[in-house]
């Protein structure tokens, strides 16, 4: 009985890197796309993203039978409920990379307004946290992970830099306005990427240290309100 | 321990419609922050916010209890589940509210654009859909829930009439792009409050029939090299 719950487990964390993996290379798979106006690989987000929609049912339901039938305690069990949430966030990754591609697929269609050279950028920064985060995940990485939640604030800075750079191409050509609009989305999604990952990373550590990171909580005592125990 | 059990899981009930509650609530401040262009209320949707995060946290904490402890199975593990997933959805209509209050803050330093009148249409839909999917778990009641699913259509095509009402503004004058930008933006938030809406709505599907609408799984049955039970 217990080998078998170490074989469940084990499984369990395969298929949640396996997802996490499908979550990077959407992302970059979107990115490619956008940056070579290739419209064959824009679609293929849209089959990769049910895929990985797929994954989310088929982890969530290992994880409520490994409840059901193992009734696991202390860190395993964190880690599984942890596991619900990730996936609900790995989800959401694959949904930005669609927005992603239908931007690509929209701009295909008028001339190129500049080279992309921060976008990019941007996403290698998004799926290298994904990739880390889910790494950290499976190995319990306190330290890790909370480096990750630092990196994000690089991202919301070239997020900003992004957007006003745009900004001021559409103030000095109102040709440009429907361009740049696309353009300053596709960073919003890859900003929220990169929260994505996040949260994975905040998820770690709750795991890891059965103590909480989220919403900077340690910096917020005021909280006897809600029952907290 | 029945008995302590179902105060338990009744306590776990209120503070998700609590949390529901104060979701809903977060939405239409920040949206009347931005229509009468009042920064007090703005400043209270940043700390409704922490209230907001410290709830998830506080509901995820009981949930992990209830499942150390109580080792539910059926009906109620699946609650569970889902609960600690609709929790991760109702921390991020907080964030979308706080992006929300921080356009109303730079709006309000700039003259008014237009009278707003389909943004609070959104966000009246948006926190009725919360108000419903909330209710609709809590009651188990799978048939409130599909009908949900079909009302975030009618917000997307909102969102989709707002955005292209504010380029033609941006076009039309330069000077607005700015303002219309911050506009497009409060519209995007909104929307995705009404999708997590939707994925609460599906939670409530997959709990009161232990079978799975979300993405649409039911058109998509080739799913079967992800291992699915």
């Amino acid at each position: 009985m217990e080998r078998h719950f170490e074989q469940e487990f084990a499984a369990l964390k395969d298929q949640l890197l396996a997802m996490g993996g499908r979550a990077e290379n959407i992302v970059q798979k979107a990115m490619a796309a956008l940056k070579t106006r290739n419209m064959a690989l824009a679609n293929e987000v849209f089959l990769d993203d049910r895929q990985i929609d797929a994954l989310e049912l088929a982890i969530d339901e290992r994880s409520v039978n490994l409840l059901a039938l193992r009734q696991p305690l202390a860190g395993d069990l964190r880690f599984i409920t942890a596991a619900l949430k990730i996936t609900n966030d790995l989800e959401r990754v694959g949904d930005h990379a669609v927005n992603i591609a239908g931007s690509a697929i929209r701009l295909a269609e008028q001339p190129q307004l500049k080279p992309l050279v921060d976008l990019p950028r941007m996403a290698d920064m998004a799926s290298g946290m994904l990739h880390d985060a889910l790494d950290a995940f499976v190995r319990r990485d306190a330290e890790t992970a909370r480096r990750l939640v630092r990196r994000d604030d690089e991202v919301d800075d070239l997020n900003t830099q992004v957007f006003r750079e745009l900004i001021t191409f559409m103030i000095e050509d109102p040709h440009t306005i429907t361009r740049a609009m696309e353009l300053i989305l596709v960073a919003r999604n890859l900003e929220r990427v990169a929260d994505l990952a996040t949260n994975v990373a905040e998820e770690v550590v709750f795991i890891a240290e059965a103590r909480v990171i989220k919403h900077h909580a340690e910096q917020f005592a005021e909280q006897d309100d809600f029952g907290r125990t």
